[in-house]
């Protein structure tokens, strides 16, 4: 296998992304929550406040970052995902309605890869070149409904500190940018009675601590810091704060190469890194 | 759409409201919880101790609060809901036995707002001008039924920074005031076996922090901090010192009007804002 | 009513307790836990070694404290219980398989009471005084029942920072002596899978803080601060050193009365307070 | 009995060992999550990158270690379970697919000690002297299978500070070397959404804190300190950037050995401390 490196004498990379959920993400598999005015008021915040601020964040700090967007996403409000698109940000896909994968058929799988695909080309004249699972639940058929459809990469994977060539059955590797739970802002912040989180909520500078000490870490191995933030929970403001001074803390280290993850994935293509292959693990009856 | 702007040249606003549940949190969809001697206790601690404290916080910092009361508790502790009048501040409407609007039938929800309207009326001798959905889940009618009644302002939805005019079919808007869960001592403090919370009971310290950054980040955003507290809750004695230094911080800032949420309502109501349609988003089958 | 105070010119009480619950509060309710072995010698750390710890620490400190020990307790540990006597150390009821007073039948109830008083009777030859409910979740019944075997106080409740005469239906009152979820180990290091916990893990730091914070607060408010520690729990190392240090803490505000539970309702009962009837809350239908 | 002491007059033990629980700790019960690919993946992080990383620390620090490793991570990654060995650590046994002993039947107890035993014995030549109970659940039968296959002893049990021995009917006894939930990084790291976990991820600077504070009062206690990691959770930089710096802390007591459980274990063996009984409580009906 090749050697692993980064570009121009770079140590190491460090993405701030964002899985823009919105509505979707409590609508899948829920549809009752619809129902309910003030959750949808608080997912909502995320395309109308949320992200207006972090692309000024964004842009403040000159950050490239790649935006996971949901089809229903787009469909609902075109012009913020219009925004990041105009902004010179990627967008990148992430489901329909937020589907689980695993949770799917395999035709209700194609369908929500579809419909994401035609819903991000119709609003925003995008095609996308990465995905992310919804739920970060990769089903171990995904990865080749994305190879079939020209995807570069998949950022949904988490056993390794380095992006890798993930190898899939019948057609040529996706490259993959793993991703890991403690890294995400959901963990820490997310409260939504009878829906999702663990009742608590953390204060902005512990999350702070977490992220920067990973990317310390990281940083350390010579390998990929991807942090995923939701505009509806990071775009509060005493959240996005920490944000905005762990942007400048990431920035100042300047042995980081800090991009979005199809620079990323684009860099890894080209090391020519021999394919890795995944299997399911044999369960002993 | 007019520009927002805070009276006297004021650049951002906030409030220190209080739910004032006792029993009726508990008690609504769990009546067995009545037979809980000990659960209905600690619920008590709010009316029949925390009141008294937070008035008391309140009276020497020289701060008007919003006091969102649902019927039963005017009902079972009448005294202390006069004693909130008596101290000048707002009583706002919070249903009657803290029924959660998304779970009621269209009569059940009309009950509950016209109950707890008459218990406010008997016991106080207030007509409320504002209203915050139980358990912070207004439905999609409530806004109708709040605006047929005569109601200003709600303040139950999470998705902006600043208040706004929300446009209800058939009426004229109501004034919008946000919220947000990390703005709120439940998820910090609320431990009640088998009925509600995450298990874990925060220090006040670290709930102090949560409350004071984002403060700094609304501050600086010209927004509206709302900052919501159970007397049950934060009527302890250690909780109510940090919400004391916390009023004291906030007093602090000169340039933050800190008033109650009926004097923000119809100052927004001066702007002249347009109103804003916000409508359940589609799910696709 | 007469004006509350406190003995010998002391502004404040302060009572470290104990609930020792070893096996029985993971057993009732759910048997099966007893076919978990490494369950089980969770909870018997607190007999074998928690308890003599915290002897050492209460003797060290000259602190006289007060056990809540279920009779199954009683049953199993003896040489346990009968060490906590010899060092002079209140022995109170605490249930006898830590039955839940709310989930029995009076009859049930009935029975546990009785059978926790055979067992301290049996094993260790006392006859307690003072109750505190297992689950800290007392019945309405419960006080009368209390009444009637004559017993002196009640630890269970909630709703005050300071104890009081809690009036019983045909009997003459129980002292009640409040406790609060905040001031309890429970919430902060209790981990039991699938049994009991949010499923994490405090630092003993944060646990002393918020213990602290709290006796700061009761003590400005001239009440009564009472800490429950479990053996099984605080008997950790960890959480020993950090309770030693918060006893000599408390130790050196000597306008604070610390004492045993027994000792302030003994004081409590001079006082001459009225009775205070609490009722049931309605629940309208 | 014999009084308890440490070798070469050192006053207290300390051990890092490590779980290797990979994909078996979420497909036993629950097969389903083998679908899971991102699921998978979390796991595979440990033999993948955590355990390199690992073997890496306990080298620089001259560290012995005891890593628990199920059959069928044995299985699924020989390499990385024969380079423990090769590093010259203590392999321990700890199921075949990570199996909770209480839910077992007692033919299925014992096929999962058999294969477990295969496994390690087919991939890395070791018969194990240690057992760790998955899931820290030890059964009442458990100690008697281990007898019967020559284990020396067990490390599931939590009602001591320092080892002992076991006494196991019909057989000689087992060391029993004594852990907690404290001492484990899965409270403090894991989440796996609908699988495991509170929901929250701590700080590594936490957990680091609530672990030294154990170790500092295990070490005056002239006790045991048995600190418990995952590789797929510690493995991750932050995480074994604390651990790293924790592994030095404790190396500075040099009245603290510092060694792996067998070693702890012959040296209990040599002490000839009488065994102690352990029985089930009975439970009234």
């Amino acid at each position: 296998m090749s050697e692993f490196n980064w570009p121009d004498g770079k140590s190491a990379a460090a993405a701030f992304t964002f899985d823009v959920d919105a509505e979707s993400a409590v609508l899948w598999g829920n549809e009752a929550a619809g129902a309910r005015m003030s959750v949808m008021s608080h997912q909502a915040y995320g395309p109308l406040v949320g992200i207006p601020r972090i692309l000024n964040l964004l842009e403040r700090h000159q950050i490239a970052s790649t935006f996971f967007v949901p089809g229903h996403t787009a469909d609902r409000y075109p012009e913020a995902v219009r925004s990041i698109v105009a902004a010179g940000h990627e967008i990148a896909h992430h489901g329909y309605l937020h589907e689980q994968p695993t949770a799917l058929t395999l035709e209700q799988e194609i369908d929500a890869i579809d419909r994401g695909l035609a819903a991000l080309a119709d609003v925003a004249g995008v095609r996308p070149v990465g995905y992310r699972a919804p739920m970060w639940d990769l089903s171990w058929r995904t990865p080749a409904l994305l190879a079939e459809r020209g995807f570069l990469y998949d950022s949904s994977l988490m056993d390794a500190d380095l992006p890798y060539e993930l190898a899939v059955d019948g057609h040529g590797p996706l490259v993959e940018i793993p991703i890991q739970w403690a890294l995400d802002d959901w963990e820490q912040f997310c409260f939504l009675p009878d829906i999702a989180g663990s009742g608590l909520i953390e204060s902005p500078r512990k999350a702070r601590e977490l992220w920067q000490l990973e990317f310390d870490g990281l940083r350390r191995a010579g390998a990929c810091w991807v942090l995923t933030n939701h505009p509806f929970l990071t775009g509060r403001t005493s959240r996005a704060a920490e944000l905005d001074d762990l942007m400048r803390y990431v920035l100042e280290h300047d042995d980081v190469w800090t991009t979005n993850l199809g620079s990323i994935a684009e860099h890894v293509r080209t090391l020519g890194l021999e394919p890795r292959s995944i299997t399911p693990p044999d369960v002993p009856r």
